[in-house]
C-alpha cells in the first residue's frame, strides 16, 4: 500500500510502497476515507525541537487524525464487524497502570501515540486496537468524522472533568483560535455559554471565530484596549466563569486569568515551549482560580459527547466550515504549506494518491 | 392597594383593599408589573388536602410568581436601588441553620415561602427581601421575568448539583409536560442534550413540548408501545442518561427508571401525594441509578443559569409560547379555570385590577 | 486440581478433580492461598430463586472473594510476573460498551462473573484476566487480601462516585451490619466521619459493629425508641449526612431515609428481593435526597482506596476481627451453615483440601 | 475596654482604653476568652507591604482568631443567645454577589476582614455578624476554638471543593510546616490518607511534623536528595495525589508539581509575594494537573468538618500540640518576636490584660 512516511530524521517525508498491516488480536483493518493534519503532523514534518526529541521510530508511517471502513478484523473482537466506519482515538492506553485504573486512560504512564510511537494513518490502511476505535454513524461525512480527535480536546477544554460546572448561561473565553479553539467557541455556544470572547492575531481565523458565534473576537496586535477590562465591562464587572488557553501564548494566559471572575476556572491545553512568570497570587490564589491542564481527551466520554452534537445538521454544517481546505494526501507538503502559512484552519486529506 | 386575598380556610379567595406594605431593614417594596399562577397556587385556591395541612395564615395575600419594580428601600439595602427591575425568589431562606451554611439554601431548615408562609404576590404591590430580589434585565418582558422561578425548577432537575454530568451529547427523557416539564424540554435542547423524549396525555402540552424540541412525545394512554423500550431502542440500546419526573404519577416513575442506562440518573420533582411500590433492586440498585429529590432551586446558581439562557431571543421566544394564557388579575377565578381544565400551559397574569 | 464444584442445578455443591487451567492471551494463571464466602455464593450453594435464575452454567466452580500467587502467564502480560501475590476483581467488563467506555466498569453492559458466570475461585488453581487481578503487598494475609473486594463494596458505598462530599466530619448511619456492614463502619470511622451509627438485630454483629466503632447500634427488634428520632437528638436535630443501608430490609432503607438531613444522601447495596412502596414525596424530594444505587465496586479506584488503608496495622487489625472463622475449604458445607446460622461474619477459607 | 490598637502607620501597636462596642441589627456582643496570632497579624505589626497596601483604616483594633461568650445580642439575632461560646469566621460576606450567589461567600467581591478592614478581636469585647459567629461545644477549650479558622484553611487546602476525591488510602505532600501546614498533616492523617510527605526547614517544626503523622518530612537545605524522586519511590513511582502548598516559596511550588502523579492536584495557600517561573508544560499540562487557589475557608462547610474533628479526643490532642506557646494578650510584643524568630508554632493569646 502507498502511505506518507518519515524517512529520517529530518524535515520531511515521502510517500514509499510499504506492505499493508495485518490486524493482532485485538486490532482491525481499516480502508481511509479521511485523514487530517494536526499541530503535530506539523511538528513532525518540519522536525522540530519536539519532534527531535519525542519521535524515536523511524521510519515510521505519521499522522494520526483519520475516519476509515473496518475491513479485517483480528480475532477477539466482538464489539466492531467489516463494514463499520471508525474514527481513532490516538491514545494507546495499557489498561492497567495507576491513571487507566482509575478513569484517566487519556494520561496512561506507557500511552503509545498514534503516528508518533507507531505506525500512523497517513497511508492507505492503517490497523487500529479496537478500543480504540470508535464506530461512527456511517452518514456521517469522512472529513467531519476525522476532526472528531481534536473536537475531542475542545469539549476536555471546555468541560475537563465528568462532574463540573457546567456552560449553562456562564461566560466564555478562548484564547487562539486555531482548530481546537474554533471548536471551543462551536462547542460553548452548543452548551448554553451566554457570551463568548475569544482573542486571535490571523485574519482568517478571526473571521471564523465569528461564523461559530464569539460575541466579540479581540486582535491583541491590532487594539489598544486592556482585554480583561473590556471583558468585564460586557460581564457585569464579573469577568469570565471559564477561560480556555489554546494559544501557547504565555501573554494569553495571563490574560485568561486577568479576564477570569473569582471561583472561575482555566483550563491550559497549548503548548508553552518555555517557562514564564506568573504573578501567581493575583492570578490563582486570591482569586481561588480552579486550573485544570488538558492533554488528550477523556476516553470515551469527550468521543459521545461529540457524538451527540455531531447527530445535530447546524452543528455539523457550521464544523465543516473549520475545514478551510481540501487536499490529496499525495499533496501533503502543500498541506504542509497551507497551515504554516496561517492560510488555513483545519485541512483535511482526502485518500487520493 | 388591591390584594388577591385568601380570606378563609376554604376555596377560593376574594380581591381585598389591604394597606400597602412597608419594606423593613433588608428589604424592598416592589409595583408589580406581572405574576403568573404556579400549581401550589391552584392547591390553595382548590383548598385541597395539601394546602389545609401547609397553609397557616389565613387571611393571607397568595402568590409567589412576580416580576416588578422596586419603588421602595429599606434600611441597609445596598444592592438594589430604585427603578431596578426584579423577580423573587420564593424560598426565603434564615441564613444560619446547618442546610444553609452548606450551600443548600433552598432546602433551609426554617424556609418561608413567599404567599404560603408569608404575604404573596397577588396584589399591586409587595415587599422582598433584598437577598430574594433577583435583579432581570429592564428589558426582559415582566412576563417571562414572572416565570424564571418555574425555569428555575427546571434546570435545577437537569443539573440539581454543580458538578454534576453535564448534558452535552446526553439523552434525555422528561415524564410529564407541564410548564416545568416544558422549560425541561426547552432547557436540555439549549444545553446540548442529543435526543429528548417525553411523555404527557394532554394535547395541548403534547403539540407544546414537540415545539420546545423534543425528538418524541409518547402519550401512555393512547399508545401500546412499550416506550421504555421504545426509547432504547432510540439510543443505540442503552436508555437515556437523565430523566426528569415532573408529573407525580408513579408509572412515570417506573418509566423513568426503565428507560434509565446503568449509571445513570433521575430527578423526581413531581409530588405523588402518596407512597407507591417500586422494585429498588431493578429500578436503582441493579442499574447503580442515582436519585435526585428536587425541591425549589439552587440559590442562586440556577438564577444565573436562566438569566444566561433568556439572553438568547430564540430561548425567549420559544419560552414565550409557553404562556398559553394571558388575563387580567382580577379575573384570577378564569386564570385558575384555565389550568385545572388543561387547557392552559402557563397563565401569566397582568396587573389590571 | 481439587475444586469445589456446583454439579447440579440443586442444593449444595461437590469437591471434584478436575483438569488445572491454562492462562489465554491476557490472563495469568494463580495458586490460591485464601478464599472466602460471600452471600452470592451462600445462595448458589443453596441454589435460592436468584440462583436459579442467574446462574447459566453447571457443573462450575463457584466462589470468587480470593487471593493466590501467580505461577503462570498467558502471552501478553505485562503489568505482573510469576511470583505476584493478586486478588480477583470479580466483574470481567467488556472494555467496549458504553458503560465501561465512560468510567463505568463496574456495571459493563456484558459483565461476566467469576463464579457465576464462569469457573470460579473455590479450587486450588484458577485463572483471572490480567486486568482483574490486583496486585497485593506481598507481606499482606491472604485471608485480608482475599476479603478486599467486599471492604471494595463498602468503599464504594460510603464514596459512590470519584467527586462527592467527603465524610470529614459528617454523621453515618449503616443499617445492616453483615461484614459489608461491619466494614461501612470500620471505613467512616477511618474516613473523618464524627458520629456512626448502626441498625442490627444478630448479637454477634452488634458486638463487632460496637468493635468497628459504632458510636450506637440499634438493634431495630429490641428496642421501643423511635430510632431516626434517637439519631436526630444525637446530631444536634439535623440527622445523618450520609446513610448506607446493607440489609435488604424495607423498614431499614425507610429508616435509612426517615433519619436523613435535607441534602444528605443514601447508598442501597443490600438486595430487597421484592418491590416495596415509599413515599418519595417526604423520603427523597421534600428532603432533597440523593440515592445511590451500589453494585459492584469502582474499579479500580476503591483498590486503591482499600490498598491504602490496609497499609495501616490498626486498620489491619480491626479488619481481622470481622473474619470470625477460619475452615479449610474441605468444611465449606460447615461454612455455609455457619453464615446461615448467623454465627459468623466473613468465614475465611484456608486451601486445605 | 481594653484593646490592642494599631494606631499609626508604621510597625508595632499599643494597648488603649476604648468604648466597648455595642451589636447592631444581626450582631452579637462576645467577652473574648481566647485569641491567637495569624500571619497577617505579624504582617500588620511589622507594617509589611502587604499591610502598607491593604489596610485602610487606623486607628483600628486588630486580630481576628478569636472566641469568646455571646454576652449581648443585637435586633434580629435568632440563632445564638447569650451564654452561647463562638468562635468567628473572619470572612464578612456581602450575601449579594455573584460569588456569595453560587456558594462561594468566601470569594465574596466585597469581603471585609476582621481586623483588617474593620476592628478586629484582640481586645476585652468585640462585636460578630451573626452569620459570622460560629457555635462551639461549650466544652472546647477555648485557645482550641480560636484556632478552628486556620484549621478551617488545611481543611479547605485539601477538600477544596464539596465534591471532590476524597483522601481515602491517597498520598499527599504538604510544601511548608507552619500552623497551617501542621493542620495539614494532622488532618490528612485523620481523613485517611495512605503516605503523608512533608517539606520544612524549620527544625521546631520538622519535629511537631513528624508528630502530627507525617511519614517523612524532608529539610531542603539540609538534604542533597532529589525530594520529588524519593517522594514517587516511596508512591510504587507514581507521586502523590495531592500537595498543598503552604510555604509562599516557588520552589516548594515546584516540588509540589515535580512530585505529583499524573492527574493529581495541587492546592496553593502560601503567598509568593512575587511571581515566578513555571514550565507550565510539564508542570500542568502534560500532567493534566489540577490546581486551586486557596483563599479562605469554604462557609461553613469547613467550620462543619472543623467541628466533626475536634469532637474526638485524639484529635484535640494533637492539635494542642500546635500551640506552642500561651502568652497574655498583655505581651503581644513577645508573641510577635516567638513567631517571627522562629521559635513558635501556633501562639495563643490570654485574657489577661
Amino acid at each position: 500500500m502507498k502511505a506518507y512516511v518519515k524517512t529520517s530524521r529530518g524535515p520531511g517525508g515521502e510517500v514509499r510502497e510499504v506492505p499493508e498491516p495485518t490486524p493482532s488480536r485485538g486490532e482491525v483493518l481499516i480502508r481511509i476515507r479521511a485523514s487530517s493534519v494536526c499541530g503535530t503532523d506539523v511538528h513532525i514534518w518540519t522536525w522540530n525541537e519536539w519532534a527531535r526529541a519525542r519521535v524515536k521510530r523511524v521510519p515510521m508511517i505519521f499522522g494520526h487524525e483519520v475516519s476509515g471502513e473496518v475491513i479485517g478484523l483480528g480475532p477477539g473482537v466482538e464489539s466492531l464487524k467489516v463494514g463499520d466506519h471508525v474514527s481513532a482515538e490516538t491514545h494507546i492506553a495499557d489498561g492497567t497502570c495507576y491513571q487507566c485504573r482509575t478513569g484517566k486512560m487519556h494520561i496512561c504512564e506507557h500511552v503509545e501515540v498514534l503516528g508518533v510511537d507507531r505506525d500512523g494513518v497517513f497511508a492507505e490502511y492503517a490497523v487500529l486496537p479496537e478500543r480504540n476505535a470508535w464506530k461512527n454513524d456511517p452518514k456521517l461525512d469522512p472529513s467531519l468524522a476525522s476532526i472528531q480527535e481534536p473536537l475531542g480536546n475542545a469539549l476536555h477544554s471546555l468541560l475537563p472533568e465528568d462532574n463540573i460546572e457546567d456552560l449553562a448561561g456562564r461566560d466564555v473565553l478562548v484564547t487562539g483560535c486555531g482548530p481546537i479553539g474554533l471548536f471551543a467557541i462551536l462547542v460553548a455556544r452548543d452548551l448554553g455559554a451566554r457570551k463568548v470572547f475569544a482573542t486571535e492575531v490571523n485574519p482568517v481565523r478571526v473571521r471564523l471565530a465569528e461564523r461559530m458565534g464569539a460575541d466579540r473576537v479581540y486582535n491583541p496586535k491590532e487594539t489598544d484596549v486592556d482585554i480583561a477590562r473590556a471583558i468585564r465591562d460586557e460581564t457585569e464587572g464579573r469577568g469570565v466563569d471559564v477561560a480556555v488557553e489554546m494559544s501557547g501564548h504565555p501573554s494569553s494566559a495571563r490574560l485568561a486569568f486577568d479576564a477570569l471572575t473569582p471561583g472561575g476556572r482555566v483550563s491550559l491545553l497549548g503548548i508553552f515551549d518555555n517557562e514564564f512568570p506568573l504573578n501567581f497570587d493575583d492570578a490563582i490564589i486570591f482569586k481561588a482560580a480552579r486550573v485544570h491542564g488538558i492533554f488528550g481527551r477523556r476516553m470515551f466520554e469527550t468521543w459521545f459527547q461529540a457524538k451527540g452534537l455531531l447527530e445535530k445538521p447546524a452543528f455539523r454544517a457550521k464544523m465543516t466550515e473549520i475545514i478551510t481546505h481540501r487536499v490529496p494526501i499525495a499533496e501533503l507538503p502543500r498541506a504542509m504549506d497551507l497551515i504554516q502559512s496561517g492560510a488555513a484552519a483545519k485541512v483535511s486529506l482526502e485518500p487520493r494518491w
